[in-house]
């Protein structure tokens, strides 16, 4: 019930709106504001960029991750 | 129950029938209008083709994409 | 309800008795008639080929794919 | 209800005591009498005989392959 | 109800306590007394020996194997 | 009931707070505070560094990785 | 009901505070003591040591691992 101690679900909820990192298991990155997440990690990013080894290689619109892709999603209050 | 905050399966939903980017794992990428989608991510599209690093590889007709492939679905306005 | 926007798996489902072609994740192709289709996509293929990029490698009878190997099933009217 | 349009699954089980191919994702293939099948694709071979690329590996006796690894099975009258 | 059709899974729980090969999806293969299994396949062999290829690598005591690593599991009288 | 033996998932509770090493399968290692894990090992780690054989590679935030890529989290009194 | 014959979930059971040789399917091996395991073959290992190919890699304190990435567990009296 603490407010500093979520779960790892629920602190994907709380960042909702916020810009993000999604790290792909294929090594890419798509940063963007995460519009909405699911607990699957099914994650809408917006205004997405895609990355690989910090090289930006396309600008997207809208796009929907399939979740069990994911390797992790960095957030971050300065991003 | 906001109009711009959307869980992601929701959001897909939404798209029906717009032009879609769906790329896979393969790193393929089919390109079509969506003409469905449901919750497992298999998607219909419709007139699709196949790109591959940008070349376009094959026309299609319909094609049925099964959703544990999909690594995500690209959904602009301007497609 | 509309008679053109069916769910992904009942698409699938109108299409027995049509030719397809089955692509799985290896990227060997099977077409032939699917005689069956069920929601995991486990597919029943009647005189299938198996192509490899466009090449004809064998003919077979009848063959009962296991659907988790399927990446796409292509639905054409001029098959 | 059809004679001739069986589910996939149903038309394994009819194909019990027939002898059939089974391909593997390993790209192995194993010959032999199907002597039982469940809904997993768990399959029994009898007198199986593993193939690679038309090659006769090895012969075996009775062998219970793990369905998660089946890309298909193959069923033909004369086989 | 046959005697002598069984379902795969009862099949293997009929060779607890025989000398059987399980062979992984890594090619290594593991051969000793089955002296119990499950229906995900896991099994435990005493008297483990691992073989590449042919080759013995290794003498093992008791190991249970996890299932989903099995591709198939040989039962042969005269092993 | 033992103090001292605890169930997988209890122990990885039982550390929140605490700092640890998550290892991936990609062989990534991340190192941080475990603010929280859930049944599934997805984990939350704040002021993460990522490491690949011994070399820091990225300092983050807060990271929330997916359980399903997690190979072993490493729990120390003297991390 | 025999005592000698268990099923290979309780057979780990009964190896808690034995110790251990866990390989994963990378091929590592972790040995240890296995203070416990539950049905998923999540197994916490204290006193870890991580070997490739015999050659000691790394001393950890307590791992938790996580049970898909589980190979087998290896049970012996003279470990």
């Amino acid at each position: 019930m603490s407010q500093t101690i979520k779960k790892p679900l629920v602190a994907l909820q709380k960042a909702i709106n916020k810009r993000v990192v999604v790290r792909l298991k294929s090594d890419n990155e798509y940063r963007g504001k995460m519009s909405n997440v699911d607990s699957y990690m099914n994650v809408i990013l917006e205004n997405a960029e895609e990355y690989n080894n910090g090289t930006l290689l396309t600008n997207y619109g809208k796009v929907v991750i399939r979740g069990n892709n994911v390797l992790f999603v960095l957030i971050e209050e300065n991003l």
